[in-house]
């Protein structure tokens, strides 16, 4: 069942059962928790059972059944009547802690619970862009 | 090719290519391109190729399709050598805008640039998370 984990941490040890967690649902590949420090109320984790730290070190096919199992999860939540985020932290500056890949569910019931957003938009000219899509598409 | 746009959605126009983007990449079902509004240099959004204003109305094959192609963007973009935030918004008051569904992979290169991230975490009992576990369960 599970693929690809490790002895020490946290997520891999929930994932093995070896730490209690408030289980939502698994598929194969996944594995969906609430999350103890929720930011509102049925705040959820959905986490491979690989670890990897980053998102860009999951294989494709684990990183492709994370999605509809948090879609079946929002619904089941009834965030179909509701608003959420789905973020996905990578790095300390980024706002990750656990070092293992997760995505979080976040229910946004009102302004004060759930993720809070600050947006600061930057202003760029369309060659600014054409220099930054020549980089990227030169790699891909 | 496009399986389910609708006339007048903004995002619907530039998978058609009557709206110019700065297109990275598409595969069958997934369309990225740079935002226009970056919050930080390679700011990218990972749309699918289906009119849904929530991640939760998009059909499971097409939501698996999304994360590889983050994946494949974000390594093209230089982001294993840095830190970044995958975003999801779902309404108004989660910070939604264009009401198609779309991904930010968003660079955060350092601590004004990128997301800003507000976490109001809320202590909660485990007696609250039984219950709010049972009350998902019964509707999955």
């Amino acid at each position: 069942m599970a693929q690809h984990l490790t002895e020490d941490c946290l997520f891999c040890k929930i994932i093995r059962g070896e730490i209690p967690s408030c289980k939502i649902a698994e598929t194969e590949k996944s594995y969906c928790f609430l999350d103890i420090n929720p930011l509102s109320d049925g705040h959820a984790l959905v986490i491979p059972k690989y670890h990897a730290e980053f998102l860009h070190q999951v294989p494709d096919d684990i990183l492709a059944d994370m999605m509809p199992l948090a879609k079946k999860v929002a619904l089941a939540s009834g965030l179909d009547a509701s608003q959420y985020n789905i973020l996905q932290n990578n790095g300390p500056l980024a706002h990750q802690v656990v070092k293992h890949v997760h995505f979080h569910i976040i229910p946004k019931p009102d302004a004060k619970q759930g993720l809070q957003i600050g947006w600061p938009q930057q202003v760029v000219s369309q060659d600014d862009l054409k220099a930054t899509l020549g980089r990227i598409k030169e790699k891909l």
